[in-house]
């Protein structure tokens, strides 16, 4: 992996549980940079937090997939009182529109280069 | 949505299944475009494919996410001989790395700007 920090969050032992966001943004920043930071590290303090993908294509659609390892830990991020703060501020003024699928992982496998 | 191609797939009624699949690609294309199209065009034709999300951040990681009704329409996909051929292309030229999560969805819902 020529960049270690793009390279994809590798499979886990299943069952464990992917929480997959798809969004489109509006226009403009309007503080959601300095925010998404925050949730980035807020999130790592959540018990059963396995790990983030996020990627966005320029002027398209962005897709942010968290591993959690059970249900209660997606409940816990939930719950967060700064997360649910983001979450509105998130439908007043960041997102044209989002979806988020909850999912539990009974199959993962992956590949890298070199590895065989 | 002001451009209707880049807009997410919309939450289905549960149960489905999303096929999550993140990578990183090696550089140029080596007929990756090509094939990514016929792919695109292909899965369509598969009964019980829900729909699909794809995001690439330029330089870092694409995340690509596929919604099957159940499991037989994800094993058909699978199963295809020309998704083989180009799986397997993949693995010799076109990614560093990837990995795939098979994952059934238990709940899921959306928000799109101006519907309430």
């Amino acid at each position: 992996m020529s960049d270690q920090s793009s390279a994809p969050v590798a499979a886990h032992e299943p069952p464990y549980y992917a929480v997959v966001f798809t969004s489109v943004r509006t226009e403009g920043d309007n503080g959601y940079g300095e925010t998404a930071e925050r949730m980035e590290e807020l999130v790592k303090e959540i018990p059963g937090f396995l790990g983030m993908d996020s990627a966005r294509t320029p002027g398209g659609l962005g897709i942010t997939v968290g591993y959690f390892r059970d249900a209660e830990a997606i409940e816990e991020w939930r719950g967060d009182m700064e997360h649910r703060a983001a979450q509105k501020q998130g439908r007043e003024s960041w997102y044209e529109g989002y979806t988020v699928h909850v999912a539990r992982v009974e199959r993962s496998y992956g590949f890298r280069r070199g590895q065989g």
